[in-house]
């Protein structure tokens, strides 16, 4: 039998443990499929003595991470400690540089240091793989380097942060306002320690701008990432979208466009009838547009002890099988810096807004949208009760210029009360 | 620059036209991506003269596919040439013995001698792959080798005949009996030469039988593959099941139960609100359940030139990126032989038919189910103008043989007119 695959697991929380229990389970299993045994030799975690649901105490124990990384007997680390600095950093650097290959499930360290890391694992022969990173259980990141290799990407697209959708469905299905779904989600322990790292899309923003550099070959920049949480979205929003056969989402997108790289990860409308608009609860969702494949969809849990430990062991089982692939599917010295798109390519928008119900109100609108060069696709004024008018527009194609262009010149006619809100209507 | 990875083209037909074109188009791409030049050397194909969509005069050409076997400047052989004996199979054989390896689309070929031929690869040191052989254009068998090795699958269930998907669609969105739709297909060149391929279930049971053998470790086993086409789904049953909530699909089902490997290749009620419910016309969908990562589901084109030949085009990627799969994910000695359930695992089961018109009938039917030990969970008499009644009866979990039992029954009672249809339905 050949020599087994040794591992050593920083991190026993929710994945970590997950990743002992596939291992302990399905020994037999993986070496078959594998060629060789995979085992557990070390592992770390903050507290010892916590009371955990696998049980850990055959395998050597360090106090420190990073000593896991100096470790003679352990051939990949596994970083599933999370944070975009401190330990985690530390760890997969020194573990690179020690010679070890590195599997994490850390979205927030390759956003931020991706770059970085991935030349360092090349410097050192080494691999640094993060299916788990980037939703959950789905292989994704397995599809899109590997399997979509010989595609000219168009458009990457994905519902990859649970909460979010759980958040927005389950305010469309109980008719609650965000406030109260967002409290049931704490409640639930839906949302992380800073929920903004959720609802405010950094999160999702973080596994989008990994998914770009691999779609484009171009470097990580999270901070290009335009992001707008779902704290803004309301359930009059949602209802009207789906009056207009739309359903609300925290939707990444990331293509190339004639203006660089566009990357938004921001509540859009989309097709009821597309398999986004009907993707309900925590589930995750990628969309791959390639040039010779067309749309691919990928869908499945995007969280959770199994899927994410899935994801961690798919990445292991091809280090143990030899399958050695760059971080981003090519030298990180060849990626390429894209300039950021700052205005968004054209798309159709939906409109909402509250006029003052006065002669000529709906006109003034009509005429600053027509001045702004945006054309009207359908509009609707639904009845009201009080002196104030609901209007909801959907145009035609038109540019994120155009419509901020548009949203001044509608506060300019003094027939607005409160806020318009705009959403972008992506198109599948 | 690394040496360049050099291939050979057997066939220019849709495939091979749509690999010469990726090649041609994306050279720097796929260069820069794999490490190394993808380079195009020989072709061959039935005419020389045949006027093709792409330009292949730059490359050798050889009358007899399996000269390009034999060529010393050849590293990968591309089997696109389809059949499960003949030509294709002599090539592959050849490529192997002579030190290629192999990429091929045929799922006919696999599914006859794709253990004998993955052991043939082995013993030669050589990878045969075949991602373009199963549900087109996505990346399953990857996700399955690969992305999910680390789980222990539960089932694996596809929509994997899109000229199947389409018919069924068609029907029921136009209205149409299955034998209009079906001379409709053949005139827009949907179908096989033998349509049986398509409308029998024999293509897709093809492709069933490869993901078996990956997903359960179990030898190939095509002949064990039980078989039933769409040519007795009838509108009237489309409809019936869309007023009980299902859509009907041709739905591959391979599961490991207490009496064997279960292979299904037929007619089944799905939920229309799970994403195999509700994919709409000529696209594929597959289903992969995995003991740690739940259900993934993949859903994308399934034939076409770009499709095909993006799934094509990854296996030799990964060649070129010198990512070394064994063609079933283990060695082919290690695959088991799993005796085939005869007797399918319990579900429930859709029943309809027609009763005569008179006192005691339903009851009669309800008593035979009773004997046959099948309870029901919903049943529905329709109105009818004639002394026929139509009945519909959604039962509770059964058993196959618990069903075949009900429909002799069915037939004791004298009530019956015509004869009854059953259908499984397929949990999600």
């Amino acid at each position: 039998m050949p020599s087994p695959l040794r591992l050593a697991i920083a991190g026993l929380g929710t994945v970590g443990i997950g990743v002992v229990k596939i291992v302990q389970t399905n020994g037999e299993m993986l070496a078959r499929r594998a060629g060789r045994p995979v085992e557990i030799v070390a592992v770390c975690a903050s507290s010892r003595s916590k009371k955990r649901s696998a049980d850990v105490s055959a395998y050597a124990w360090e106090d420190d991470p990073v000593a896991l990384a100096r470790r003679d007997d352990v051939d990949v680390v596994l970083e599933l400690i999370g944070g975009e600095n401190g330990a985690a950093k530390a760890l997969v650097e020194t573990a690179l540089k020690n010679g070890k290959d590195v599997v994490t499930a850390n979205k927030a360290l390759l956003a931020h240091h991706g770059n970085a890391l991935a030349a360092l694992a090349e410097a050192n022969g080494r691999v640094l793989r993060f299916e788990a990173a980037v939703a959950g259980g789905i292989p994704v990141i397995k599809a899109l380097t590997e399997g979509l290799a010989a595609n000219r990407i168009r458009r990457v697209m994905g519902v990859m942060n649970g909460t979010c959708n759980y958040i927005l469905t389950r305010m469309e299905s109980a008719g609650l306002p965000y406030d109260v779904v967002f409290e049931e989600a704490r409640k639930l322990g839906y949302l992380e320690a800073d929920p903004n790292l959720d609802v405010g899309g950094i999160d999702a923003g973080h596994k989008l701008s990994l998914l770009s550099a691999i779609a484009f070959g171009t470097r990580v920049d999270f901070d290009s990432v335009q992001l707008q949480g779902i704290g803004s979205v309301s359930i009059d929003d949602i209802r009207l979208a789906r009056d207009m056969g739309y359903a609300i989402k925290l939707l990444g997108v990331s293509q190339m466009t004639g203006r660089g790289l566009e990357q938004r990860m921001t509540p859009c409308l989309v097709p009821e009838t597309h398999p986004l608009g009907q993707l309900q609860g925590g589930t995750n969702m990628v969309v791959i547009e390639g040039e010779s494949v067309g749309q691919i969809v990928l869908r499945g849990a995007g969280a959770g002890e199994g899927p994410t430990a899935s994801a961690v062991m798919g990445d292991v089982m091809d280090i143990a099988r030899g399958l050695r692939v760059k971080t981003f599917g090519q030298p990180a010295e060849t990626l390429t810096d894209a300039p950021p798109a700052v205005v968004s390519a054209g798309a159709p928008w939906y409109l909402r807004m509250t006029l003052l119900d006065k002669p000529g109100a709906l006109a003034k609108i009509a005429t600053a949208l027509g001045d702004a060069g945006i054309s009207i696709d359908r509009m609707r004024q639904y009845t009201h009760d009080d002196a104030h008018a609901p209007v909801l527009i959907v145009t035609h194609k038109a540019s994120s210029d155009d419509i901020a262009l548009a949203l001044e010149r509608f506060r300019e006619t003094g027939v607005l009360v409160g806020e318009p809100v705009a959403m972008r209507i992506e198109e599948m």
